[in-house]
C-alpha cells in the first residue's frame, strides 16, 4: 500500500511502508470463533502453506501459537510472529482482547490486515476505535459477497448495525457501491434496497421511508440506485450488484443462503471460484475481515487469503479515496 | 369438515355441510398475481386435471373463466363454477375485490378454501374480516413450509406482520406449533426464534426482549421453545421444526431460499416431494392459501392441491381446536 493511497490522518509506520512488494502481513485472532483456537490454527496453517508471501501475526494464547509452529515446516517459521495474549480475569474480556490487539497491530503498522472469526460487535468496535472511521461513517457495516449466476453480489450490512436509521442505510449504499467498483471491478454498479415487495406501501417503516433518500443520493463509482429488490434477487444477481439492508435481515439471509450453497453447491458463476465465506468491514481505515463464528478451517484460510488479496490491491485505500472524491462533488 | 369441528361463531352453510366426501371446492382468485389471470388459469387447469375430486370456483373476469373452460374437457365443466367480477372504477380495488369475493364464498359455505397469488395485505385483511380471527390473534401470520434434509420446516411469519410486537410473535409461536403438529404430524414440535447469533445481547430490540416470554409460553401440541436459531438452521432443519420471525425477515429469507432451491434443486429430504411454494394463513376461521405474486402455473397448481389437502384433512379446524384447548389449560 503506497503512502499516497492511505487515508488522511492515518499515520503509516516505517515498517508498513517498508513492506516487501507482494508480502501480506495478516494479524490473525486466534481466540475468535466458536471452535477457537483449533479451527483458527488449522485455517492459518492452510493459508500459510498456500501463499508463500504471507506473513502471519498470531495473536492469542502462546500454546496455540506453539501448536501452529509445531505443525509448520521450521524453514517457514520466519514468516510467523507470535503476539501472546495472557488470560484475563474474565474469559469474555480475554477473548475480546485478542481482536483488540490484532487491530492495534494494524494501527501501529505491524500488520497489513486483521482476520477474526470472533464476536462481530467486538470486532466492529475495536476496529472503529483502533483504526478510525471514515468521515460520515457512524456504524461501519460488514459487507459479504455471494455467488450468483451473474457473478458476485455484495450484500451489506450482514451483522454490524441491527437497528439502523436512514442515514446509516444510505452510508451502506455508498460503501457498497465503492466495494463493487473497486473489488469486483463493476463499472456503474446497480444498488438495490432489500424489501418484501415492489408495490408501494410494502415493507416495514424503514423500507417505506428510504427509497426517495436513496434515489436522491450521490453514489460513488458511477453507481445508480436500482430500486427495491427481494430475497430472490440476491440469488439471481440480475437486478443489482449491491444489495443494501439492515444487519439483522442481512445476517439471516446470508447464513441461510450460505447454508443452502454448502448443502447444494453454489450457483454456477461466470467468475470462477466461489467467493470466501467472510465479510469485509467497510468504513474503517484498515483491512478487517470477519469470518463466521462457526467458520471451518478452510473458511478461515479463505478469509486470510481474501485479506491478503485486498491488501495487495490496496482495495481499502482505493475505496476510501472514491468515497472522499464523491463527497467532494 | 364436520360441524362439531368448526370454530364457535362461524356458521356452517347447508351446502358446505352437505359436501360430498373427498370433494374439495376451492375458490381461485383469478386476478391475483403478477401475471394474472394467465398464470392462474394455467395453474387452475393443471390442478383440475390432476385431481378429479376438485371443484373450482373461478372468481374474476368472465373472459378469464371462459378461457379456462375452453381449455377444459367439456365433460369436466360440471366441476367448475364461475363467479364473475366486473371491473371497478380503480384497477386496485377491482383486483382486491377478487380475493374479497373468494373469501366471502368460503364464509358463505360456497367453497372450502381460497387460493390467491394476489397482494398479501389485501388477502390477510379480507380473510380476517370475512372469516373472522381466532381468539387472541391480532394479525394472522402466513406460514410457509421449507424442505430440509430433516424433513419439513414451518417458517412464520413470511409477510403478514412486518413490524410485529412481542405478543404477535408469541402468537406466531403458538400457531406454528399447532401447524407442525397437525399438518406435519410432528409430536412435540421444537419452536425456535430466528436471530443472528446465540450469544447474549445479539439481535435487534425485539429479539433481545423475546426469549423469556417465549420460554414461559404454553405451546400447543406438546411443543417446546428450542431457543435462538440462525439462518442456517432454517436450511438444515436440525434444531427446530418451527421457526418464528417477523414477516419482513421471514419473507426475505423465504424468497432467498426458494430461489436457491429453484436454481440448485431442493435439499434431498426424507419426506418425498418438496412442499408447495405457497403459504397458509393461520389464525382465521377458514383455509386460505397464498401463492407468491411471481408464482408460476405449477406453483398455483401446487397451492390449489395444498388447499384441497388441508380441507380434506380438516386441518384448520384441528389447529383451532388445539389452540382453544391449550388456551383452556
Amino acid at each position: 500500500m503506497a503512502p499516497a493511497q492511505r487515508r488522511p490522518g492515518v499515520s503509516v509506520s516505517p515498517q508498513l511502508a517498508a513492506g516487501e512488494p507482494g508480502t501480506a502481513r495478516i494479524a490473525v485472532d486466534l481466540l475468535g470463533g466458536d471452535s477457537a483456537p483449533a479451527v483458527v490454527v488449522d485455517g492459518a496453517l492452510r493459508a500459510c502453506q498456500a501463499d508463500p508471501a504471507l506473513h502471519l501475526l498470531l495473536v492469542g494464547p502462546a500454546e496455540a501459537a506453539d501448536e501452529f509452529l509445531d505443525a509448520l515446516d521450521p524453514a517457514e517459521h520466519g514468516r510467523v510472529t507470535r503476539m501472546p495474549i495472557a488470560p484475563g480475569e474474565r474469559v469474555e474480556s480475554w477473548v475480546e482482547s485478542g481482536v483488540r490487539s490484532a487491530v492495534l497491530a494494524v494501527a501501529q503498522g505491524e500488520a497489513d490486515a486483521v482476520v477474526s472469526a470472533g464476536n462481530t460487535g467486538a470486532t466492529v468496535t475495536s476496529a472503529a476505535l483502533g483504526l478510525g472511521r471514515w468521515p460520515g461513517v457512524r456504524r461501519p457495516p460488514l459487507a459479504a459477497v455471494l455467488p450468483t449466476r451473474a457473478g458476485r453480489l455484495v450484500l451489506l450490512d450482514v451483522g454490524s448495525s441491527v437497528d439502523p436509521d436512514e442515514e446509516t442505510m444510505a452510508t451502506h449504499a455508498r460503501l457498497g457501491a465503492a466495494y463493487a467498483y473497486v473489488v469486483h471491478d463493476v463499472a456503474a454498479p446497480a444498488v438495490g434496497l432489500l424489501t418484501i415487495g415492489t408495490e408501494r406501501g410494502k415493507g416495514d417503516r424503514l423500507r417505506r421511508a428510504l427509497p426517495p433518500a436513496l434515489a436522491a443520493l450521490a453514489l460513488p463509482g458511477g453507481a445508480r440506485y436500482a430500486g427495491l429488490v427481494e430475497g430472490n434477487d440476491v440469488v439471481t444477481g440480475t437486478v443489482a450488484d449491491v444489495v443494501v439492508t439492515d444487519g439483522f435481515t442481512g445476517n439471516i439471509l446470508l447464513k441461510g443462503l450460505e447454508a443452502a450453497y454448502a448443502e447444494l453447491g453454489p450457483p454456477s458463476t461466470a467468475t470462477g471460484a466461489p467467493p470466501p465465506r467472510a465479510a469485509l468491514l467497510l468504513g474503517v481505515a484498515g483491512t478487517v475481515v470477519v469470518c463466521h463464528g462457526a467458520a471451518s478451517g478452510p473458511d478461515v484460510a479463505a478469509g486470510i487469503a481474501f485479506a491478503a488479496d485486498l491488501h495487495r490491491r490496496a482495495a481499502v485505500a482505493a475505496m476510501a479515496d472514491m468515497i472522499d472524491a464523491q463527497r467532494g462533488v
